[in-house]
């Protein structure tokens, strides 16, 4: 019987991390690619060097006898924050499972893998954030116990674009 | 004349940054600020070692011939995040002026030197959150060209806590 198994990504998984990446782009904001400027090349640099900016987490399905191998379902990128109350955190930026493989529990497997890292490395919380259409997954993290501080405390996330940044810098 | 200066954090400014902590916490919490378990120690160890997991700005008031010098009247916390979209971005954590010295404009020139600096690391945004009720940032973000994207978008952000960590991890 087929079995999943969260695993560190290697480099290795760069195209199939960012294969997820476009298609997840593209279902979720029912347009063309084109605000996926991240390429194979940068995700490996980023990811795999001396001080990476990022870590993932990847979903592998293992089928026994299955000659092509394992393969790559879903995955879980994060990176450690700074919180001027509790410091280090763990910020998990997306967690994806294609759509073939949902309903089996992956994505609660790649959360709670996160949950053990950050417990790991001394964190005392992991954020997140989702668009509130996406009730499937609200209703998950609810579930697993995060608390939605939107709806809670009332935080608002802005966003600088690079062109507001330039005005802002003077150039 | 007294005039305002931006500059890098220096290991020396910690003292400074954690009681402007303590007191934004206070303020707008409402209540003893027992959420803040950050020390001045680890604000030393966390920003200042090898691979600084924040990195800081003050704004100092220089008055010429005031005999105590220079004195951190505002600072802004940020760090590295990454975006599987457009790679390496900044966050802003904490932007705080102190109250007396509001109105002065403070709060701008710490963002736009923030805007400076990420577009030097080659950053193509950068994002921070507020609460619903500070209107006067919300509307200074939003005056700085800032989009609100959990009105615009719908994000919600989630925090996980120690406790529920540890279940998910099956500590």
């Amino acid at each position: 019987m087929a079995s999943v198994r969260i695993r560190e990504a290697q480099e290795g998984d760069c195209g199939d991390i960012l294969r997820m990446i476009r298609v997840m782009e593209l279902a979720e904001y029912e347009k063309l690619s084109d605000q996926v400027k991240i390429s194979e090349e940068a995700l490996r640099a980023d990811g795999f060097g001396e001080n990476p900016f990022y870590h993932c987490l990847v979903a592998e399905m293992v089928a026994p006898g299955e000659p092509q191998g394992p393969c790559v379902v879903g995955y879980g990128l994060y990176y450690f924050i700074y919180s001027t109350w509790t410091g280090r955190n763990v910020y998990l930026e997306d967690v994806y499972v294609m759509p073939e493989y949902r309903g089996q529990g992956i994505g609660t497997k790649i959360i709670k893998k996160v949950a053990e890292v950050a417990l790991d490395k001394g964190c005392s919380q992991f954020r997140l954030a989702v668009l509130d259409w996406n009730k499937r997954a609200m209703d998950l993290y609810k579930a697993l116990g995060g608390q939605d501080l939107t709806e809670a405390e009332g935080w608002h996330s802005f966003r600088f674009e690079r062109e507001v940044m330039k005005e802002l810098a003077g150039r």
